[in-house]
């Protein structure tokens, strides 16, 4: 089935709404992401109770369909049911892959994040529709992210299982374009989306980095 | 559907990971609360990742299902629903209620946490089984929880909506005939059974506060 998700995976921004100054900002920031050619939304508030996740949810769902782009929750499959997103994505001590599928269904979106050949070579055969591969740089946004892997690692762990590779962990403009000519798929971005004072060229620059037969 | 569940409040068990010394100790908890007579088991672990709850999930549920005891998950109707667990209790922050009860299925256990006449009578109607009021006495098992109602606002808030009464919060051997004095159908308890240096024993003693007509 996974091969029946057209999904531009180049620009994927993840939502923090503390960068973005809450719900209001977070609606504005996916506005301007989504003009400048962003392909995929996650929302992503470890911080948050289960309520605001919803109302955030139910508001971006409609910025997203507008653009036929996916939204994805982070973690929270029970938010994804409950807003009717497109997809969840999970790291290795949240849900299962599997089960994730199985509460989601075949159509929905399963992200997994992975930091090593070890973690990526241990998926479960076709659940997941693209790897988040990370942190390839220092970060800020994730307190408790894994040491940053750094270019030569991300290289040995290339080209991966055969489905598309999405690099989180410090992205932006100034060092994207390594990253892609590593043949990753796709930059995840926080801060280099949420905090710029211009999210839609911020997002344009990163599309342009992959070139025009990307 | 709800009158077709039949539950035993009296003794309602939320277990606390820390206060029963990890996976290991919860389940020797539970054992020892079912063997003294708890009607409810609730796995509450808000500083969990969700891979942790799931584990924990399935390995009370025989437990569980061997003393025909509903077993409930706080918060997550994810991993209630990985599970297989029998339902869910959520906070005024949590999922709505209708969302619960939409994605849990008429025939789960809905539990609603409420701490004032408010949240009481903003209850969606049908979609919870029970409500948990609390906290009734000071605690240290939740510390984001509200200031302790005490007994006069208790009583105020007696009989309730027609739906079972669990009370919460700091409630003990020593306090817990007074709830009942109240009309309260049953307790919620946390330390006063995790903690306790014989969880059988604890447990049969508060069953026993309800006397032989309850």
């Amino acid at each position: 089935m996974a091969g029946m998700k057209l999904v531009d995976y180049r620009v994927y921004l993840v939502l923090d709404p503390d960068l973005c100054g809450g719900l209001a900002g977070m609606l504005r920031v996916t506005q301007a992401a989504l003009a400048g050619g962003a392909g995929v939304v996650q929302l992503r508030a470890p911080q948050w109770k289960k309520r605001q996740w919803v109302e955030a949810g139910l508001a971006l769902l409609p910025l997203c369909r507008a653009a036929d782009v996916p939204l994805i929750i982070n973690d929270h499959v029970d938010v994804a049911l409950a807003v009717g997103a497109d997809g969840v994505h999970v790291g290795q001590q949240d849900l299962p892959v599997a089960l994730v599928r199985q509460l989601m269904g075949p159509d929905a979106l399963v992200g997994l994040s992975v930091s090593d050949a070890a973690e990526m070579t241990a998926l479960e055969g076709g659940a997941v529709d693209y790897l988040g591969v990370g942190p390839v740089f220092a970060t800020t946004s994730k307190p408790d992210a894994a040491p940053a892997l750094g270019l030569p690692a991300l290289k040995h762990l290339m080209p991966g299982p055969g489905v598309p590779l999405v690099a989180i962990g410090g992205i932006a403009q100034h060092n994207a374009a390594d990253l892609i000519a590593c043949g990753i798929d796709g930059l995840a971005v926080i801060s280099a989306i949420c905090a710029a004072a211009n999210p839609e060229a911020a997002t344009r620059e990163l599309v342009s980095l992959f070139g025009v037969n990307a």
